[in-house]
Parts: C-alpha cells; structure tokens; sequence
C-alpha cells in the first residue's frame, strides 16, 4: 500500500521555544525529538540513590520477565508488586542473585494511579509528590489538554511492544539512552493490530506470517538523557532502552474532550466515534457474514472500496 | 492488490453435457465458452429478413449513439422506440442516411418487459412469442433457478461498458462474433465502480485517472455464432459486437431466493445482505465524518483491516 519504503530519522530540534513547537511541530503531526529543553533538575538529580531515598517506599507493580523483548501474546512475563527502591536497585543490576524468576530477569514498571481495582490516571506530581518538583512539564501544549504522566524505569534491554495511544505523548527521557522506531497512523492496516497493539514483535525480522509489515518504512529516533520525543497521538512506536533507564511520559489531548472515552485510564481507549464506528462495523460483518464466501469477499471489497474512497486522506 | 497480471483466455469445452458442467464448470465459478450446445433453430434461422417477418411489428426501446463505445457517465446515446424490423434493418447496416441523429449511428437493443413504467423480467417466451421456439434454453441449471432471458441486437462495434449482474449469466450468441473481457469479482476494488457499472470505459488505456485498473489481469473471449459464454454472477464484463449480433442472455440464480432483491428486473440489484452491508457502512462512514481527518483515516484503516481479515477469500 506504501508507494515509498524509506526508513527516516526523526528530526531533531535544539532548543526550540514553546511557540516554535506548536508552530513548526505540533501542527505537522509529525513526530519530532527536541533536545535542550528544560525539563527541570530531574536530569541532574536521578539516579537510583536520589529515587530511593526520595520515593523508595512506594510499592509499585512492574513487569518482571526472562526475556527483554516483552511479548504480550505469550505473557512472557508477571506483574509483581515490589517497593520503587527494590526495583531501582533491580533494574540498575544486569544481573540479580536474589532474582523472582531467572538472574537476568528484566524489570520494567509503567506507573499506574490508585489502588488495585480502582486504577485512575497516573499523574506524577500526586503519585510521586517527593520528586515532582524535581520534573518540569514541558509547556509545549495549553494545560488544560495534559490528560495524564506516567512514570517509566526499565532495565537495559527492554522492549516495549508497538502499539499507539490515542493522545498526544512528550515522552521525556531523564536517565539512561532509547531507541525509538515509529511508524505513521496510516500504517494501521499493515501493522497486524491487536488491539491497540502490533502482533509483530521482531520489528526487524517480522517473518512471513506479516508480509506487509513495513520493516524499511519507518522513522527512528535514539534518545538521549534529556531529550523529548513528541510522539503524535495514533503513531506507532516500539520503545527500546538501551541502558538502565527512567522516563516521564506526559499526555496530551489534541482533540476536544468529547471525543476522548470517558474511562480511558491509559490513554489507549479508542476515541468515541472511532470505537463506534468500528463497533457497526461488526454489525456490517454480521450481515455479510449471511452470504456464500465469494460473495461475501465481493461485498466486503464494495465496502473496503467505499471506505477507502470515502475515509482516507488523500495526501 | 492482484499478485499476478495474467491475460487468460477464457477456456472452451466442446460439447460438453450439462451434467459435466455442473460438475466441471459451474462450481468452479469461473467463465467458460460452451461450443457446440443446442440452442435450438435460431443459430440456423435467425437473419433480419426471417425476424422482421415474425416479430418486425413489435416496438421496441433502443440504445442510438454515434459512438459505438457506449458511455454511461456522459449519456453519449438517446433511447429511442423504434419498431424490431426497423432496428433490425438499420443495426445491419453501417450507414443509414435515414438517421436518427448521425449516418453512422450505432443501434443497440437490451430487451425489457412490459410497458413503459411499468417493467417486467424479460422472458423472450412471453415478450417474442413467435420466436420462442426457435430457442432452447440450454439446460445447464434446474429450470427452477430461470430468472430472465433477454434478446439482444447491436449493430457491428457497439461495446457495453464494464458491469456486473447478480445473477449468473448463459449468454448465447446467435448471430454474429463478440469479444468479451471478464474480471474476476475479486478485482472489484480496483474497476472504479459507480454502483454495478465500472467508470473505466477505455478498457485497454484507462488513463492516469485509474491506475489500479486491471488492465493486463482479465480474462478475453472469443465468441462466435452459436457459442455460449458462462459468465458467473459478479463477474465484470465488456461486451465488444465484432459484427451485427443477435444473442440471448439466459440468466439463473444460483442461491437462494432470499438472497435476491424481490423488485429485480434487470438482476443487477445488490444481493439483499450485500445491498444492507453497504447501506450499514453509510452508517460507519457518517461516524468517521465525526474525527478530523488523520483519526477518520486511521479508524478506516482499522475498519477496512476487520474487513479484509474477516470477510476476503484467503485464497
């Protein structure tokens, strides 16, 4: 379906002001690194010591797994919940003699709000109080559109699977280096979606199971300690640390409220009319479904080509 | 979309039984040319001279252009009701000074039933009584799945754009040689459809208007007198009179009567589930309409993806 097969890196913007962004950035679309802005004395002062000491009493809930390419489909791993201080001392360690499941296990916690069963959206400054004076939103958006931020620490190797959100993410890396691979919403239907997540793990070597999958087509980004990488909502992007690593994700809501799902913790429920549509969607299934397979297959390309003319953006 | 670009030619089967051809043809749902079929008296009978005698009287409504490439988007023929031995008369002829509107003016007759506003199925029985028995209706199906049969005359050129029927169709040349060009009913996202008929009139250089058009990837017959072409339903056809023609269209329902559009006259009325599928979609395209157009493409991805993994022929 893609006319060009170019694997592109993301630009790169020094010291761009706020008013630069969402002139020459935001707009596009497009995602972006940008590399000097201040996001406060978090980049000088954490580390795993400062943390503990700081919120190392949290418990927290992380992913614990043999294997740093987490795979959502085997469950390649478990949740456990340890305080932040054991997992900083964890996941700064490659290897771990008092180890849950294996010595060279991986940890990787994705802060969550709340207690369990009552999960709301994760906000540093009431999650983590004693350090968020230490974070600096990047004002790169109105305050009003901030939907939530979300703590990140991973062990060297991590891999976060490919998958999109459907807001805005300034994913602002503080401690240790990424890797970043992104692909545009308009890959959706080569990507093998499961949710809102890629079936295809070895982005690399997907294998012949994806013919489709754009290897080449993609862009990369490699994050250094202070960069922020503007991811624009519906991107794709599968996230490696390349090192031991501590991140603040903050989310923005480009769009008016009403198209957002009201219970949308995550910030990965599907916007309202998109949900809709594709929840009438299964009705129109239903109804072909009563039809012999050519025939079925027939109608099925009358309403692709429908929705094709209809949907996509031409450009 | 297509993996191959093959031109084939359409197989043909000499002599076969109509038992071989429910076995070897008609479930295989692919075009095949019958040859040597007993269509009745009227390969031997049937010339102008012998037609205006017994049918000359009848009025009826015909296709006049000066283009032999009929054109259904610029409307390039009037309809004129004019008597069968006139038709006949003038379709033989390549000049007629006593023109309707140009002395090379092409004629072309698709019979219907019934008077104006108030159409029947055709049935040659019913509408040329006197010709009736000239015909045999080649018995390939239960004569319980007959929907309509339909006399045709064009003069030598005419070309009937790119369409689909419903129905399955058993089109017998009588008189005169066709070329036919067929699409598979999987190509149906790339003719460029308004509604049963493909926008793409020049077959052979579609223009850069079309670049999806299949034009390598079809299948070409070759009919002569006599011959039967078995066209299944939805399969595209272009119809090209190499010659003054006279055929019979015979066309049967392969499924179910549900299935069918109670008020079909002409069979190509969408199949009731595919005609509810497609009115749904309007539904799923109003809710798309809703996003801005990055989020309408992108949950039209995700649509056309659960279209083509839950409703294509994998094979």
């Amino acid at each position: 379906m893609t006319s060009t097969e170019v694997l592109r890196e993301v630009p790169v913007f020094n010291g761009i002001s706020p008013a630069a962004f969402k002139e020459q950035i935001s707009s596009r679309r497009e995602p972006a690194v940008l590399r000097g802005c201040d996001i406060g004395a978090c980049t000088r002062l954490w580390n795993p010591d400062y943390l503990s000491e700081k919120i190392g009493k949290k418990t927290v809930r992380v992913h614990v797994g043999a294997d740093p390419n987490l795979d959502f489909r085997s469950k390649n791993f478990i949740y456990c919940d340890i305080d932040m201080g054991d997992l900083l001392f964890r996941a700064k360690n490659r290897i771990n003699e008092d180890f849950i499941s294996d010595e060279k296990e991986i940890y990787y916690l994705r802060s969550v709000s709340g207690e369990q069963r009552n999960i709301e959206v994760s906000n540093i400054e009431k999650d983590f109080p004693a350090i968020a004076e230490d974070f600096e939103v990047p004002e790169l958006f109105d305050h009003a559109q901030l939907f939530s931020s979300v703590l990140r620490v991973s062990s060297a190797g991590v891999r976060v699977w490919t998958h999109y959100d459907v807001t805005d993410n300034v994913y602002c890396q503080v401690v240790g280096h990424k890797t970043a691979v992104l692909w545009h919403p308009c890959q959706a239907d080569n990507l093998y979606l499961q949710g809102d997540k890629s079936e295809v793990l070895d982005i690399d070597n997907p294998g012949e199971m994806f013919p489709l999958f754009p290897v080449k087509n993609r862009w990369e980004a490699k994050l250094e300690p202070g960069d922020v990488l503007f991811i624009p909502a519906l991107w794709f992007h599968n996230m490696k640390a390349e090192d031991f690593g501590i991140a603040v994700n903050v989310f923005w809501k480009e769009l008016d409220k009403k198209f957002y799902h009201p219970k949308d913790y995550y910030g990965n429920k599907e916007l309202v009319p998109g949900a809709k549509s594709l929840a009438m969607l299964d009705n129109v299934v239903k109804q072909l479904d009563l039809l012999p397979p050519t025939y079925r297959d027939f109608y099925a390309r009358r309403a692709v080509q429908k929705l094709q003319s209809k949907c996509y953006n031409n450009d």
